[in-house]
């Protein structure tokens, strides 16, 4: 189901680094109009052009330069928001919106684990979002709701995982990731911690990424009230390395039933895409690009695929210790935040969720 | 037992990177002079000084600037040799120099899986010097023989599971590696590659990342003519990126007997040094630092720990798929290559092995 | 002049850098259409996306992946060719292509500087493609021609030199480049020479950058016979930093009739484009963007504006030493190498040079 | 004149980038012993060790750990204070450390441009100590004083134009700067901003740059009581490259004598250190290293040299715009600062200045 005409959209933090993702992508995205730009009080009042340090490559869109930053509440003239606040401030600010009728497509982890909030990636648990209905009825909400994307590194190795757990049953991961530096936001990791340097540790990471996937994977319950999580084992290690954009991981994993690298790339491969079969927008085919080359997927060369949403997996092969392991590759501002998010609008649209 | 006098040192393969940081780490070293300087033909005959172009920081050392370029091959003026080769020509070298009474301590990689060639680091297998005897009993070589370091990333994996697999018995490890630049050699990695990139591929590197422990916590025969490998298995992701020098290592473990994190710390930060037991100059005491700050080590920070000898271990914590995990730390060009091999000759010395 | 059909179109030196450029730039433009590709002898004879390793983001076009490598010599079956040759080899094979009817398109220095050779910029010196009416009858060519294109970090700077020669008249420049990595090709730098370190140092540049603009802005004779080439004085110095694209500089000029910044920016601005006005598809207008924030151009934000083809000025200010100085921008491999033959050659198609 | 006995010495500013620079300078020198550190409030009460994140390789020194922070006013136990205080606060701070007694060397931008404070470099204008007899004269004064060092920038600059000055005399100077990220402190340049990036503008230096030099290069007053400037034009262009340490610069000059390049290098090369002929413990002689390399100082390669103390001089050549242009090289946060600020108590010290 095709939105009749654009819907309009909010942006909250909209002057931030997701903020400014958020616009970029949803510039020719012809579900959406943006009418309507948050952000904290400093540059409320302010024309967004002048507000916002534009901080990607090229300049910040005409269509959205002239709009004033409105502050992050109720009052918005739009339909849908996307909320790229931190953490702390979402929680409340997000619930607010919801309570006031607005469809909230979340980047941030403050709702991600509440029992009724779906934690959506369109490919992995479309299903999820029958918690919507649950969510509405528990809050006393009518048309307001929380969707919510996992975290930036959550959203490859979860994409990554569901085919070969329909088709294998995953039993044990062990992940390390090389993430980059706009994982961080701006102003974000100063030069002098980066520059010809690796920091093995990310704070709130690693239990992410042993958590997140476990929703993700889960069984939505019968009467559509809750998840139950999928019985996975992860370990994760997490670092920092001197890339812009793009989170690579090395994956090993243990099967319930055991499978060649042959049947693993299969799998890989085979993987459908739900939201591009609901002509989405924003939705590519194949989600999962398997790489031949020895030293694919490389993070600059790899992470742009299909405009930053596919992801790309290379070096399937035999692991001595786990079954399988191979190496993993998604852009993390893009499929893994902005990008994703708006993916989940897409998708609760073409479900009729939001009208 | 110590020299009574400097004995005197050949670097074959002068010229290039790793022949250089010989000669970087032989200064000052009062056990050793250098008297003979080796590289190819197009080098032969120049002072060093003008035949090289140094790539260290500072200036190449003036004891060295007026030495004539040798060929590799017999006939130079010293007793032990130091091997930069590359694996291709080091392995018919290698053995013309033992054959003609030089103690070769070789960084090359090919002569590091023959059985009666001990691959060593002194503070792991010191014993298996005893090789010595049948390699020399074997080839018919009087004063000569050949003593191999292992690869820049396995040093440093070696030195962590040594006391581990001597407490609690290492059965299987998975490892991902973040290896710098400077193990590809000069000119090595072209910067195309590695600016804003991680490259998830080393040509050989996770074998030999998976074998060579094997070997180095194998056992000697009773009549010292082999190693018996020790068994365990070893999984490991090698990737490049943009770090000068540094291998930076996630290592994830199990053991035969499991062991809390306290137990793996006590272990590691109890681990002796025999060469610095010994006197050796080059040896370090604690062989392995254990930091407590949740984001050390950090490549850049940690490396020249120990003036690059010290292997840096942090973030000791249970793993959810194996027992034990944490991150590695050593330097790839110090500890594990000239360092390496340097020691290598200080342990043999002092074993009395050379005089 | 439009064509009323593509050109077809063959690279040579297709399999390097510059060459996977044209590629890349070719995709798309409606005047031309890829019919051959040219490379050394050990490609030639294999599909291109088998012989050549692509370094560019995303995958080799697929139009191009079957076509078989041939040697760059006649018998290429298209009209126009683009020469990403090493200088070397660039000088005969680019003579005996045009001396067999070929319009050569050459980034090569090999005869930038010969009397009847274009040197072209489009928005520049398009009246000097007169020369090749001279060119044709000196050599007896009756089709072929060699046009050539500037060095990569000429461009930018003749491009901002010659609205304000035209204006003010420039007597002397001094100029400072930081240039992108790369410049230098492929392989190229070495990341052990770029990482945390600028080498002040590329051998030839200097020279280019101080003769190259002369000829540009130079007065083609009544008789469209030669170039009287400006009188100018340029100080340059090169250096090589850590940027993937983009070659930045300082410029300070002094001028015959002073100027203000302010009309100095004036001048800037209203610089036109020849080629757009002849519908040139790679053509842009602006040609020059003079940015008004106090940290701009930046080599990354702003190397991609106009498709890598505008030109980005900041900080245009008062110099204590000389009258004016400002910061100047150019995509190197874009507006300063494969883009900018490409625009060359679409203008000697709209002046009716090459049918 | 050489101290008795080491004075004791306080940091001011003691947790940040350049404080610890300070720390880490004065570890062996035999002039001074630390006995007080001193910080903002957030910092006060606590050990050092535990105050501070220690940011340079290796460990923060033992003798420190257990010092406890101070607040930065009177009452530290010591006689001379090393100032690393930002700009606003060290206004007032350093003038009431003064008052009360204290010989304050700062590295801060606050009293340089100050009528009776000198703004000294040891070996380009010792004898401007001389005004300290004013200032404490005028500002009532016994013991205490104020000695600034330059901006990071400008040391070096200033180290090579002073021997050139006085023998050809220095007319104009154009100078472009790159120059590292640690000029910025900590946290400082963002990896974002950086990382294949080059900022053309850092706040604040291309005056400091420009106007610096001519008070280091003035004439003291008969009287003692002041500086005339030097008559020197210099335009300066300061950008922000990815490097750790050390500012690159490309100069160009006018000379009031023209000198031919062998000249202007026989200057350099003779330049003499009076605190090195003072015995002061981290003066180099020589001051200025002249490279005859194609392609050096490189940031990399040089910025150590002379334990950081030394400026590298390279590429000297004839300018086709002024008259003479090299490149130049000093450690930024070493001569640019701690290191700077240490020498020239240690001449003060030599000079008698200080009790």
């Amino acid at each position: 189901m095709r939105p009749q005409r654009p819907l309009r959209v909010g942006v909250l933090g909209a002057t931030g680094a997701v903020g400014q993702r958020f616009i970029q992508r949803l510039q020719g995205n012809p579900w959406f109009e943006i009418t309507a730009l948050a952000a904290s009080d400093r540059s409320v009042g302010r024309p967004y052009g002048q507000a916002c340090t534009w901080r990607l490559p090229g300049d910040c869109p005409p269509s959205v330069r002239d709009l004033p930053v409105q502050p992050c509440a109720p009052g918005l003239d739009c339909e849908v928001v996307f909320s790229a606040l931190p953490s702390g401030p979402a929680r409340e600010i997000e619930e607010r919106m919801a309570t006031a009728g607005y469809a909230v497509f979340s980047n941030a982890s403050a709702h991600r684990m509440d029992a009724d909030v779906p934690l959506l990636i369109p490919e992995v648990n479309a299903d999820h979002l029958r918690l919507v209905a649950a969510q509405r009825a528990a809050r006393g909400w009518e048309k307001g709701c929380i969707i919510t994307n996992p975290n930036c590194a959550t959203i490859g190795l979860a994409l990554a995982l569901k085919p070969l757990h329909d088709a294998f049953g995953v039993r044990r991961v062990l992940v390390t990731t090389m993430q980059a530096i706009s994982g961080a936001g701006y102003p974000g990791v100063p030069t002098l911690d980066s520059l010809d340097n690796v920091i093995p540790y990310i704070g709130g990471e690693e239990d992410k990424l042993s958590t997140e996937p476990l929703k993700l994977l889960g069984t939505l319950a019968e009467d559509g009230r809750g998840i139950t999580p999928a019985a996975i084992a992860i370990s994760a290690a997490c670092n920092r390395v001197s890339t812009r954009d793009g989170h690579l991981a090395t994956v090993s994993l243990e099967f319930a039933q055991e499978a060649t690298p042959e049947q693993v790339i299969a799998a890989l491969r085979a993987f459908p895409s739900r939201p591009h079969q609901l002509g989405c927008p924003s939705a590519v085919q194949p989600v999962i690009v398997v790489r031949d080359e020895v030293d694919r997927p490389q993070t600059f060369l790899d992470r742009d695929a299909g405009r930053g949403m596919t992801v790309t997996v290379g070096r399937v092969r035999r692991c001595a210790v786990l079954h399988t392991k191979f190496v993993l590759l998604a852009h993390n501002t893009i499929r893994g935040a902005a990008g994703g998010a708006i993916l989940n609008a897409e998708l609760a649209i073409a479900e009729g969720l939001i009208r």
